[in-house]
């Protein structure tokens, strides 16, 4: 079991596997006649043999410590997690070393923050810490394996 | 100056023009061995000459009784609003009939519920009725012309 540091979600250390959805991340322009701001494109989506579809994932609360020895990824498409009812929640991701994840980093989001996971980037499952935890998932919709798992030997441990 | 009567969103009046993005919309399966339900591809996706994106929309609360007489469609793409924070929010749609839009048609979300306006229906611009207005939009992302609209002679009124 080793313990995992759980960071704050920031752009610097996320951006090599995904985009932060939140209004910092790009300047909005005005529509509407300016009763509206867009911040326009925030994610960068990518789907292979397949389309962009949107979902809701309802999703049990996790407690702490949290523990987990699995990790997933998606080789054919991205995919953006983004709470309807501002639920935070835990976002686990790894780089890939001879085909496995290496060692994960772990982010907890702010309320309303959403996150979307580029295609094939090893992350963990949807882990929110609130109630209230449903989600709007943008992600693949296709025929064909979509899924690739990796389960660790030992546990990692992350402490709020 | 004419009332239009406000309906609660439901799939018998609105599905003529798009998708209603809530639980009650698909059987869900199961994922995250058990711990999460997925209820799969709510909406009708649709993008011509560009692609979907995910931008986020912060607006200013409506107030009522609130009058428009302006309606908007987007012949390249698909529109979702869903909101961050399960903000509520007015959906008006209109057939078209002779090009133009026909008298609208009025509807208040739950909270948390999310809508998609399929390609080419004309709907008014995003109207929430709560504070904390943020909301994921799935939308085309290209370029060309992608906005059409249309101004009544005539006001509509909606009242809560």
């Amino acid at each position: 079991m080793k313990e995992l540091k759980l960071n704050q979600l920031n752009k610097d250390q996320f951006q090599p596997f995904g985009d932060i959805i939140d209004k910092n991340q790009e300047i909005p322009f005005e529509i509407n006649n300016g009763n509206c701001l867009r911040y326009n494109n925030l994610a960068k989506l990518s789907f292979t043999d397949g389309q962009a579809g949107i979902s809701l994932f309802e999703s049990k609360t996790i407690t702490f410590p949290y523990s987990f020895n699995f990790m997933e990824k998606h080789p054919l498409g991205s995919q953006a997690f983004i709470p309807v009812f501002g639920c935070r929640f835990i976002v686990i991701v790894a780089k890939e070393i001879n085909g496995k994840p290496s060692e994960p980093l772990a982010f907890i989001t702010n309320h309303g923050q959403g996150i979307n996971y580029h295609k094939n980037i090893w992350h963990g499952v949807l882990a929110p810490v609130e109630e209230k935890a449903t989600f709007a998932i943008i992600d693949w919709i296709g025929k064909g394996n979509n899924l690739e798992t990796y389960t660790f030997d030992d546990e990692f441990q992350i402490n709020l």
